[in-house]
C-alpha cells in the first residue's frame, strides 16, 4: 500500500462544475498538477523556477480512475507519493480523498520526465537529491 | 490498427498555453471530450440532451500518452473511434494528429459508462443502436 | 471608501499562468466568482442550491481593472462588498490584494441579477434578507 | 456604429458550460481574447511571438455586458474592431453575435497596453503600422 507522505487540502469551486453538476473530468488534472507542484515546493523544488532555468518537468503519461464524482461544496485532500523509475522517469501516485466520508474518489498514476530544449534528460541532481532526501524522511 | 472514421479539426488557442509555452496537460482532456461530443452529435446523440433526459455519460477511466507538445499556432485533428465492451462500457480510442507534419502528438483511451441517479446502467437503446449503425457504416 | 467585510484567501496555481508567466486575464473572473460564492455561503446562501431551486444569480455586467499581474507563488485575498441597487440589481465591489506587499492588483465591479426561467426577477426574499442582515452586522 | 471588419467564428463546447447550463462568465474572456489574437494574426502580428521578443500586450481594463447566455450547441461569431487612443492605449470593441438569430449576446470593451520588463511602453512601430494599415483597408 502506498505511503502517502504529502497531501494538499482543497475544495471544489463552483466554476469547476459542468452541466452535469459534477467537477469536469479535465479539472481533476488541475487538482493533481497543483498538488504535485505543492509537493515539489515542500521538498525544496519549484516547477516555474526550474522552467526558467531551462529544466522542464513534463507529464509523459497519465492514468486516471474516476470512482466517484466530486460535487459542489465538497472538500478533499490530494495525496501524493513519488518514486524514481530507471534513470529518467518519476512515477507519481496520487489519490483524491473526500473529507466528509474518507472515500477515495479519484486515483491517478502520472509518469513525468525532465526535458531541456525539447529533449529528455536525466533529472537535475537537485531534483534527484530532493526526492531521495524526502523518501528517507519520516 | 484502429480505423478512425471520425475526426474533429481544431487549433491551439493562446489561453490554453501554460508558462512552459505548451498546451497545458489538462487542456488535452478538453480537446478529447469535445471531439467525443462532436462524434456523438455526428451519430445522432447529444451529451447535454442525454443529461437533461436523465442519462449521464461519464468517464470511468482515462489513459493519456503525451508524445509531443502542442504549441502556439498548431493546427490538429482529434480522431475518434469507439467500441462497446461487455454490457455497459464504451471504449473510445482517440489520437491527436498535428496537421503540419502528421505527427501523432497525443493518444488517449477513454472508458465511459452511463449513469442515472448516480448508478451505472446499461446504455440507452438509442445509444447502442447509434454506435452499431455507425460501426457498420463506411 | 468601501468597507469590505468579507475576504477569501487564495494562492496562484501554476496551471493558471499563461505563456507570459502571469495569471491569465480570464482566471481573475474565476477568483472573483469563487470569492462571491464563498461570501454568499458566509451569509447563508448557496449559489448551486439556489440554482437547483430555480433561482439563477447571473452576472449582468462586469468591469475589471488590471493594475498589476499576479505571478507564480503569489498569495492574495479577494475582498467582497455588496449593495442592492434598485429593486433587482446587486452591485459587488471586489478587490484582489497581494499578501506580500498589500498591493491592490485587480479591481472589479460586478452587477448581478436573479433570473428564473430565463427572465429577470426580484431577488428571492431570503437573499434580500441575508444581504440586509449582513450589512447591518459588524 | 462600430465598423467591425474582423470576425472569428466559434461554437460552444460542452466543457465550457457550468452547472446553470450556460457558458460560464469567465469563458467569454477566453472567446474575446482568442478573437483578438486571431485578429492580430490577420493583420500580421502574433501575440506569442511578440512576447518572445520582449513585447507583452496586456489587458489594462475590460468591461463586459452579458445580455443573453450562450447555451450548448450555440454557434456564434466574435466581432473585433480596434482604435488607438493617445500614445499608448488600444481600445478593442468586441461583440458576440449568435448565428441562429443574429442576437448580440455579449459586448466587451477592452483597453490594452504594451509592456516590456513590467513597464508600459509606446507600442512597437510594427504594431502601430499594422493597425493603421488595417484601418485604412476595406
Amino acid at each position: 500500500m502506498t505511503d502517502f507522505k504529502f497531501e494538499e487540502s482543497l475544495a471544489v469551486r463552483d466554476y469547476e462544475l459542468d452541466v452535469q453538476g459534477v467537477v469536469n473530468n479535465a479539472v481533476y488534472q488541475n487538482y493533481f498538477e497543483h498538488a504535485r507542484h505543492q509537493f515539489l515546493k515542500k521538498i525544496g523544488l519549484n516547477f516555474v523556477d526550474l522552467h526558467q532555468r531551462g529544466f522542464d518537468a513534463v507529464v509523459h503519461k497519465i492514468e486516471i480512475q474516476y470512482k466517484r464524482p466530486l460535487l459542489a461544496n465538497d472538500e478533499f485532500v490530494v495525496k501524493v507519493a513519488v518514486e524514481q523509475q530507471g534513470a529518467v522517469r518519476f512515477i507519481f501516485h496520487q489519490q483524491i480523498e473526500r473529507k466528509s466520508d474518507k472515500a477515495i474518489t479519484t486515483i491517478a498514476k502520472v509518469t513525468a520526465v525532465f526535458m531541456t530544449g525539447g529533449r529528455p534528460i536525466r533529472p537535475p541532481k537537485e531534483v534527484t537529491d530532493a526526492v531521495i532526501a524526502w523518501q528517507g524522511s519520516m
